[in-house]
């Protein structure tokens, strides 16, 4: 069940075998097509095998090619797989940092107990990402563009060569870095008048997400495939993404890929709100941005204001749509957003419940400003501009 | 969302592009090391490309390979994947036969629907496993062995490069043939005693496989991979198949990758019934095997006795656990069976609910003998000891 056996070999990134491409390609510039196509990687990438039998091997750095997969595979048939979202950022300073990296590496670790792939010790996966972006990170990440970052994917799929039911008895995890469009820019680049943020269409009671004993949780590949059929009923509407409810209550659990946040007026105190759905029912991905947003607001917001934005409370708990359609129209609705790392944090302007619009715009039909706040803490963190330890430095070669 | 666009093309199974294997493999015996690997295919393969550009290419039959796969490829990522299970039957008339193909076709395109894969018109896909078959049917199911199979495992992927999450713009349809270990004959050969049945160990309440709203009903691989974790550790305390439950009731729905069958008296009216999961709230699969018995016992055994067998009624309702043990204690149940592709028709001995042993023989101890009737008739079709027109006869080339 993914557990380490005695006596096989733990993963261990403290060498390598690398093979170097002799056949280097182009940056793509921010907003090509290449960049569009959330497709060109990178020149290498990170494999580490794993057999049952002997555990991991050397991991391998290598030029970036089509994986060769037995079409008996695990993977291929019963969605043996899961995998990481990171980033790594060019800092104003000229370094390359990872945020939070070893978050990344123990919810790899759950994902792949989850999966019945094979676990490892989580701080090594920062050093295999380390080790990719100290190859590519110089010309990939051109120190003329601090502000800008690669997004990175580390995968385990189960790639053995056995088509019957039954725990994997091999593995692969690898890592591949990709240009990655920056959302927001983009959207306002294609659009006449700037988008005040994310429209989001609540899914039906027909469909339904995750599920109590289920695995909403983890990051696994089974989570995705089965949601994109809503995703696309959703996008073909003119919508940005569907909002996950969740039980006869309709709970608000996620928004597409992204963890969901409302700040609004308590409807019995009237004290202002930082609401998010909770972790404890296994309902919604832990999301490392998600941890972060609560951890900044708590630690800076929560005791004082912030030039014009007043304090407000942290609070993780159950949430329905009818208490944000409730808050809506009595006009307690300062503020929402959703958060992750593929789209960082974007501003949510409504929500479409069944026939009805619900804006999440504060009274005057803007944002207040946390988001915006919240993003510019993270942003200083990730790109050097403030000393912090959730900030994971590289090495990289600079050419 | 999968459905055909107009002027692309449609998958037409009528021509091929056929490259012959030069160095055929020698065809393992039954019970060797080759066949207990799950994973020894046939010669060649079937595969079909599709693009949301051009619909589906000409279908190609070529040497058994691994495929090339796109590191960004939706399918090791987000489970971009669906899949049918079927047999290739030799018959003691010496044709090749399928069962029920265009049940496999149409469940398929169901699949594919679910996981936002392409739809094709499901009676090709018969046409597809046909060619395989003309092709290696012959030299891997030698008309010496007659009353042997070939598992078959039509499978579709997302394989375009693309890490966004969305609907996929390129997938691969493939089919492959393996020679798989006869299950029942395998216990029975590797034990002392005859096993009298399957030892199933019920899902606890923390881990369900599937929910009213998801896609339990599909075969996506996204139903599999979460589900191997519960599957090992009942394996490990000695278990067969995990029997899964579901709701605070602990309705009974699949057992491991198998649709669960009991034969009991009523609790009320004492009449002999065959009971099985309703389709209706969509948490187990359709399974073909599953209706061939609804079909079966319908027509042979509800109104009249079969030698020693008493007629018995088709019952399609929610059970739960509670109602078996209740039975069980009661001394009412006769028989208890799972059926599947697969592993065919499996007399059920007992189950594990918690801390408590359920018998699901019957009073003396025994199976009462309608599983093995009922596998009788479906072999007499399989096996072309009867006409009937759920066979299908593959054309092949004899050697």
């Amino acid at each position: 069940m993914g557990s380490i056996a005695q006596n096989v070999a733990e993963l261990d990134a403290s060498t390598f075998n690398i093979t170097r491409s002799t056949n280097l390609r182009d940056v793509p510039l921010p907003g090509s097509p290449e960049e569009l196509s959330h497709s060109y990687c990178t020149d290498h990438m990170v494999t580490v095998r794993w057999t049952a039998a002997n555990g991991w091997e050397t991991p391998e750095v290598k030029p970036y090619q089509n994986l060769s997969i037995p079409p008996t595979a695990s993977c291929l048939h019963y969605a043996t797989e899961c995998f990481e979202g990171m980033k790594v950022y060019r800092g104003y300073d000229g370094k390359l940092r990872l945020f939070r990296p070893d978050l990344n590496g123990e919810r790899l670790n759950s994902s792949a107990q989850r999966s019945s792939l094979p676990s490892f010790k989580y701080d090594e996966l920062k050093k295999l990402v380390g080790k990719l972006m100290q190859i590519d990170g110089s010309r990939w990440l051109p120190k003329e563009r601090p502000g800008s970052f690669l997004y990175i994917r580390p995968t385990m799929i189960g790639n053995g060569a056995h088509l019957g039911v039954q725990v994997p008895k091999e593995a692969l995890l690898f890592i591949i870095a990709v240009p990655w469009p920056d959302f927001i820019k983009m959207k306002k680049e294609g659009q006449k008048e700037p988008s005040k943020g994310l429209r989001l269409y609540a899914s039906n009671p027909e469909t339904i997400r995750a599920w109590p004993g289920g695995f909403g949780y983890a990051k696994l590949g089974a989570n995705y495939g089965p949601s994109l059929q809503a995703h696309g009923q959703a996008q073909a509407l003119g919508f940005d993404q569907i909002l996950w409810l969740f039980g006869e209550d309709r709970q608000v659990t996620e928004a597409g890929a992204s963890n969901f946040f409302i700040i609004w007026h308590n409807a019995d105190t009237g004290k202002l709100e930082l609401v998010t759905a909770p972790l404890e029912n296994q309902l919604i991905l832990p999301g490392i941005t998600r941890r972060s947003v609560l951890d900044l607001v708590s630690e800076k917001l929560s005791k004082q204001a912030v030039g014009p934005l007043e304090p407000l409370q942290v609070v993780e708990r159950t949430l329905t749509i009818g208490e944000i359609e409730k808050a809506a129209a009595e006009g307690r609705i300062v503020e929402s957003f959703v958060s992750g790392t593929a789209y960082f944090i974007t501003p949510v302007a409504m929500i479409r419940n069944i026939d009805t619009d619900i804006s999440t715009l504060g009274p005057n039909g803007e944002a207040a400003g946390y988001a915006a706040q919240i993003k510019s803490w993270l942003e200083a963190i990730m790109y050097g501009k403030e000393e912090h330890d959730w900030a994971y430095t590289v090495e990289h070669e600079e050419k």
